[in-house]
């Protein structure tokens, strides 16, 4: 089978996920990582890629998309790995350039962007996958097939929580560059709700093929002279009645990265938590609940087909990304049709997300229709 | 030291909550029960007393009350376990023949009843407990303690949850005597935010020490016909700028009794879950979780006072309910201040929480001032 | 249901073990206690008697067995809380008296000791009961009735863990009392594997329902001066093929109270463990793992029988406890059969454990033969 | 950084470990896979390369020992992944090329095919790294770092476990291929000892720093018809004055790839466990237990070092094992001390274990010095 070439934005020296990005294209190897504007600076850019390996490096994206889209060995995918007011850019270049678009979350600083990326894939023949990549995690499709085979009954409530702490205090004036950008209204546009809420809240709507109807919403800023939200409570009502909530926080202490989901029916419930994402319960009602583990045992299809190991051997956060660009790679080569791959109408749904939270909040938690 | 002689109204044959005071008062052997009202039907009300040898036996509480205040050997105490709608009158009897009372929770069914309780207790030179027994666990009052003590700083964030399941179908009518009351308006005033989320609010309040100043709710009845909430999602305003949620359910599938505090500061968090009530975690920030055991090594103070046996043997509820139990015998004795034991302010609080919850969830969600 | 009339030798001010018997005794109501030979030291006995409000107070346990045979309402049964070293002569007596014994465990000190038990309990018409406490547990009684339902299979595996760290340090140098006595050799018999090591044992046994047929033993002295072993490894060899391992420890740092259980067979495994007592994990093999809680769902019998509060309202150490007591007050009052009891056989197999260990680790950990 | 050019011995169609290794070896881009004699039948190992996109493939290992030896763009390193029967032969041929060597473990089926390869080890200026994978995971190492630091003080219990149940039933005889060579005595020279049980204990030495000093054990063989071990309970004892026990097992159902790792000292204690490692706990003596995470809060130098994600992204098996791997490519780049890595040391240490544990279970148990 041969490997996607695949070529980088962002990600230069310093930054963190364009690490974790390459990470999760070699896992499978699937990828060949060709070609790469690492860095708006040149020599950063130029150094990055030497470091890397990256055969081709150029200093502006613009010129990359249209060489690579001239090259017969051009990339066929670039990653989108710099801060979200930089996704959209970049993004529409490659989707003009006739290049698949694999693009970090949030979608975009701001609802003008997302917007205009909209219409670039609109007009695009080609692909555009978003980067939600907790769906990537096996036990997260487990849970997906099993509510979309009514083992759960009918969904009556969705609650959602990602919790971390490492922005308790207000290190974005100490010198911590990712908290720089991520609490800088004009680079990152929103704070918690963008940086980790959209991820519980695409979560929750993949795993329960709901819709959202409205959201009420309260945003705190709790570290001194902070401006954005560093916290949020969130209230959610689906389409069929279901109803849900939404706690994500960057203040709460003793926290990691505490994505956990919990989702309730008529007819059963399922808990899992990302950091340790091997397990999942479920408890069909009336009877003693059980440990679902990945790859582990009485599972009806599903998380088996997305782990590289038995059970027991854990798999983490890296495999979960990787299976979204295994995914990502499948759809390209015309091998999958990418129905688990979240895209353009994920990143929409978080862009209504953040705005509506942040209408809520103004209006005192008004609830907002979507 | 000499027993406190106790007197029970409700109780009687098939009721629940009474055998659990009954074990409670005897656990530390503070307490000799002596006569009762354990039923309004004569007969059954005869035939508890005999079957739990109570020697005497009344049909009417207001008989008792007048009758035992009568006595020199008279009981001092009475616990009032009757359905809510059913303890401002006995209260009320039993405080106007200055007998001390321990009154289960919540205060009463209607904010009238409540206030004849709370007019009747301001009126009494009888003590008034009511019965939030989950304050008992020692682990609770070490969380009291650490953050009195400011080990969490300034307090930000506290988030309660008491999830059950066991209403997830209409239980109520099929022949289930707890849920036929507890889900009648009429006997118990309100759902799930009355007969479980005023524990969990209380115990948020009795941890934080903080005071609440708004809150806003939005309730749900999801069984079929359900005439009460059987879940509720609700956001909380505390002095001082923390804010909180609380969720309270009865249809969430797979959970048992799973009443949850975590309460995050700007120095540390906090994490308990009663299931599993003598284990707590503590973050200080920056350092590794700490697991503090009931008990167990470490305790400056604290958990220590509270417990029987050493660490790593297990107390569980009826040991938490007997700690509610022991203070009140001193209190009774006028052997210790009582500092502690919940009682009518806390009932009114749980009484004002009901009232906002309804009526912030019939104006939509809309924030409702303490 | 009349209450049992109690006595109680050993316990004064300042025992550990006599305050728990005495709770384990009153939670159900089905004791009272009303003698006692609380100490040796006649004044100590007297002001401990007086400050547990028990109506009869003797010095001497010979006298106290005489004079309530004697009376017409006089003690129908008496626990023994002594140190193990006189456990003989009070059981002896009061078996000799006609009064039924229930004893602390081990069962004695000495080989001899406990072949004078086994001689008096023969001869006596009077029942023996040793507070085996562990065996109380709901979920252990639920195991015990899966393995006998052939959920388990065919047995192959008993691995029993009893680990604590309370004996780190030589505190029985530096005025620790409990741990004086525990560990001289005089008044204990043994160390960890006495102390914890048959407690072990005995649920291994009682779970499994199996017999051992030999075992073979090291034990360790790790704190410097100790007399007595605080470490033990042991190897089992039951009937019908199943092999076990039991580790017994009082110097595994971080270990409260440690006491775990694990059982597979050809059908399906189960795993237990005291300090969150009221879950227990039952694997069918080839299935998820289930849950299974004190009171839950699912149960087919067991658990449900013993315990007085719904599921995820825990259980602890001392209703556990309580669970012996009750049925030993079925037994004794001609209700019960007994079944789940403990008794002497238990203590002979437990006196038996501890001189194997200690002959099996004196010989390089041979085999030694039941 | 120049990527290590990587050949592979074993691994072709249908293989299960030698896909681990691929992984591994491409987590951090370190190496690149050009060369491989993926099965001894030529049509299978050229359909695996090519369908690896492996650029030189061999039907035979000697033959691609030779070339790639003679080759300017020759493999600098190999891994071998097939049977345990069949490490010594490429081993060997690869060491005498001058080709380092990353095999896979344990070392050999049986002494004499080890001693082999410690004599070409011996003779060779190439290096030979062990994939005892379990050393590479963070808080391992950050275990390994506290153990010398003196953390625990003087080290007395080393307790590993390492249970499985995927042999509980005779699979070997029903098609399942991994089962079939892993209990043919002739192709894994043992059982679980070897499997597992090696893994077991590597890390106990690994992480404590102890040399054994005797074994005893006891070799089962449960399901029907097996050739090899299928459990194992072993006893050791360190030099120094420290004890150990380790269970082996694959048969005790619900135990997916149960490897633990206990080590208490004087002066604390730490506890991990395999399926979830990104946790470990430490408890000082006489102080809370304290959970440490990888990345996480606290550490003083050490999980950090080997992790590439934030702490709460777990890591897992498959990170593990690229650590191994990214350690070898500095070593053979000349660019570390492999200070860290397993080696031919630790491969005969496994080997005297297996021998040792048969030995000892054929003589009863009896002690085997080291």
């Amino acid at each position: 089978m041969r490997r996607v070439r695949l070529g980088m934005v962002g990600g230069g020296q310093g930054a963190f996920i364009g690490a974790v990005h390459r990470i999760a294209s070699r896992i499978d190897d699937r990828f060949e990582l060709v070609a790469g504007a690492l860095s708006s600076d040149a020599a950063r850019a130029e150094a990055s890629a030497k470091e890397l390996g990256i055969a081709r490096s150029y200093s502006d994206f613009r010129e990359m998309a249209k060489a690579e889209a001239a090259r017969e060995d051009g990339i066929e995918a670039v990653s989108i790995v710099t801060p979200n007011h930089m996704h959209a850019k970049p993004a529409i270049a490659f989707l003009e350039a006739g290049i698949n678009v694999i693009c970090d979350k949030p979608l975009a600083a701001t609802q003008e962007q997302a917007q205009a990326i909209a219409d670039a894939v609109k007009a695009s023949k080609a692909k555009f996958v978003l980067t939600h990549n907790y769906t990537g995690y096996p036990l997260i499709r487990q849970a997906k097939a099993m509510v979309a085979n009514g083992d759960l009954g009918e969904l009556r409530l969705v609650q959602a929580e990602y919790a971390q702490d490492w922005l308790t205090e207000a290190t974005e004036t100490t010198g911590n560059k990712q908290a720089e950008w991520r609490t800088d209204p004009a680079r990152a546009g929103a704070g918690a709700i963008g940086d980790i809420g959209t991820h519980a809240f695409n979560l929750a709507l993949f795993v329960s093929g709901l819709r959202p109807e409205a959201l009420a919403a309260e945003l705190h800023s709790f570290a001194a002279g902070r401006q954005v939200d560093d916290n949020a409570h969130i209230w959610l009502r689906f389409n069929g009645g279901a109803r849900g909530t939404l706690w994500a926080s960057q203040v709460a202490v003793g926290c990691e990265n505490g994505l956990r989901l919990r989702i309730y029916g008529t007819k059963g419930g399922i808990e899992w938590g990302q950091e340790n994402p091997n397990v999942m319960t479920f408890t069909p009602f009336g009877e003693p609940k059980r440990i679902i583990t990945r790859g582990g045992a009485g599972l009806g299809g599903g998380a088996g087909d997305w782990t590289r190991i038995p059970p027991g051997h854990p798999e983490g956060y890296l495999e979960g990304f990787a299976n979204v660009y295994t995914d990502a790679a499948d759809l390209i080569l015309g091998q999958g049709d990418g129905t688990l791959l979240p895209g353009l109408e994920d990143g929409l749904d978080g862009m209504w997300f953040i705005d509506a939270c942040q209408r809520s909040s103004a209006d005192d938690g008004a609830w907002v229709a979507r």
